[in-house]
């Protein structure tokens, strides 16, 4: 079995544009779209739903905070209600435009800000968990390895993909390295092959300050934002796939 | 068998309150719920959805054109296909917003302008009918009687039903007075019902010019925002209805 | 010399209302005008300054949080620098329409979430004091009384307001009770118009664990969007400036 | 006397980019910074405030309409009064960030849509010159050489700066190609070069059905989004003003 390989798509807006999704997708086997909260819209969505049905990789949602000029990556206090409301609505728009094409979802995955607080805050974790089994109790939700994400969705009977990141560096306690810090990222593409190689070889990761953690996960990250995007996610798709 | 007395709902945004929907609901067998692009946000759909299941009433999606400023009734000159994107995204919205509360979606029925284009412009309204069919070739799409929206549908083979007006008055082409014309509405309570009565009754209207044209409906529409919304809806249903 | 009595207005969204701003505007010397980013549009704006200008109070630029859904009550991790940005854009869009209305603007008041943000956090309260600043020196910040939005706007130089509320409960920290609290609000005109009164005549307030505290304040506050929120109005002006 | 060169700057939005600001302003003399309703927001408008105040640029507004999603550039039917408000909001957000930067406006050019529709409807013209005049009266409107812009800012006393485009094709009645037909864009730099030489040196324009009309222009637009903008850009300066 090989490991999945997801990478967010979609994340343009309007006549802007983010990430070379046409080059990218050939090196993932699951995409997160954006639908509209935080990124994207209806028009990108169906241009990316139908390149990924074509491509035959798994398609998921890839709901957000209500934030377009933050990329939903500025933290709001929105209460879990407002979170699984804003979850169904984004869901639901997402599934009628992959049925529309001829598709169909396998996951979803919270975005930026929506991920990180949902990792370390139960309540917030749950009401996702909940909207996605509200919608389709067979979606999969992918979420930070370790993090309440995947235990509050296994609690109430969802499956799951426990995540991993190539490009992010990791904490002792297992979260990532804040967007804030300058070592966040990894920028080496083989700093980051050999992440994703230990990850899946060995279910560790070394962390910021040396130590190494156990990391067991079913799916590994990969952005595809950056300059390098492209090269990067092609070495990591040779190594672990290829 | 009795007509369909329809109504739109949810129209609030934020903390902004509109209509009586909690009592107007008495007085209506199906209401269309605003889908977050002209009016709604996802807490109050899921809100307006709960109060339709509750009375059993049947649950409509009523997708708008983007503007929340403008209420969706400034026309803006949307291509078929960004009609047809943003009809998908807000009818699947809706749809998992329902299911999750344990509803089910009955019919869609375009909001404001995008009704009103849709009405005498093919390509719309066949944008639309293809929308619906997209989601679900089950939900059943209200439009204007007589107008491309109805012929289209069944051109496709959707579920229609011809909506007449109780308080908006006529031309003798059959659409509807412009909103900005002196004359677009009936405000007294007795006229709307003599009007409702003459349709549902005699299949006529008389027009703004003393004129009579047939008009076949399958459904009414009242509305929620008037100063007397309330006692003219229990009117109507009681003379219809009661 | 009477106290200065403040209020919220313009906040409705286009076609959405909120507060019965013309009534209001009777029982107040200085109203605060939204600017778009948490409620009011530029026509409401327009319309809003006209009825300040013809009624001969004081006109305030009320800036908030970009987020209408949220009424700008939800908080975001803004940076300091996007603070002073979106205060310098919203003064400078309310400067226009009141002098394009031929009025001048004599203050600034954040609203909701920045407004209470920058109470407790010195960088925000630097950053607005810092805006209004470089919009035009002679703007009066009014901001929660010894609070760090009053301390950083005298540290650079700016004219203050003080500021206290009707019909909000105290803090024995002299910060107001969170809205998330039962009792955060005076609904008692009796008891609002009591602890109004003894704001001004002994410069204390009552909070609510029953301790006193001293309570300089410059003007108050009252809040348009309450049910009874006119008759409030009425009687704390009657009561202070009648 | 040198002509005129002018480019739109500052339209990105959020986390999206677009165009090379940085590189384009050297061969410019004058910008056209968006203001937030079809692109831009209050943090990348202070940034290419400070941009074009460093390199001594004459530093103008862009407004448009209020639609990210379409970048100003779908009609909507704004009337005159919502055209006026919504400049009057964006000229005063622009006119406060480019002083707190210690620069000062030059002049205004309509974005897009709202550029061709007052054009061609005298009204739509008359508001937006009244706006302008309304925030400041010394500020110059740039429009379309030949249009209602241009002849409705004289009759009320305005500046103005009639303009005519280095890559736009021309119809024999003087306006531009529409950006839905083919020919609308001139892609060839000698072309574009050849296109301004003319209407400087001898103030006439040859049209899409090869007729030559007369055109007197002030001002030159070049468009910063192309894939070869810059040195586009770079060839027009050193033609022109080299």
């Amino acid at each position: 079995m090989k490991i999945d390989i997801n990478c967010d798509m979609g994340e343009g807006f309007g006549t802007w544009k983010m990430g070379k999704d046409a080059e990218l997708i050939n090196y993932v086997s699951s995409v997160n779209i954006a639908c509209g909260f935080h990124a994207g819209d209806a028009t990108t969505m169906r241009e990316t739903a139908k390149l990924a049905i074509e491509k035959g990789v798994k398609i998921g949602v890839h709901p957000g905070y209500p934030d377009l000029q933050g990329f939903g990556r500025r933290n709001m206090n929105l209460s879990p209600q407002e979170i699984y409301d804003i979850c169904v609505y984004q869901i639901g728009a997402m599934n009628a435009t992959v049925r529309a094409m001829g598709g169909k979802l396998y996951h979803v995955k919270p975005h930026g800000t929506m991920y990180n607080a949902a990792a370390k805050h139960i309540e917030l974790a749950r009401a996702i968990a909940e909207a996605v089994k509200a919608v389709d109790a067979n979606l999969v939700l992918y979420g930070l390895a370790n993090s309440f994400l995947i235990s509050e969705a296994k609690e109430i009977g969802l499956k799951t993909a426990a995540e991993a990141f190539a490009d992010r560096t990791y904490q002792p306690d297992g979260s990532l390295t804040s967007r804030n810090e300058e070592n966040a990222l990894i920028k080496s593409t083989d700093e980051a092959v050999g992440q994703v190689r230990q990850i899946v070889e060995s279910q560790t990761v070394m962390c910021v300050d040396g130590s190494k953690i156990p990391l067991k996960a079913e799916t590994i990250c990969i952005h595809g934002d950056g300059e390098h995007a492209v090269a990067f996610a092609k070495a990591i798709w040779e190594a672990m796939r290829g």
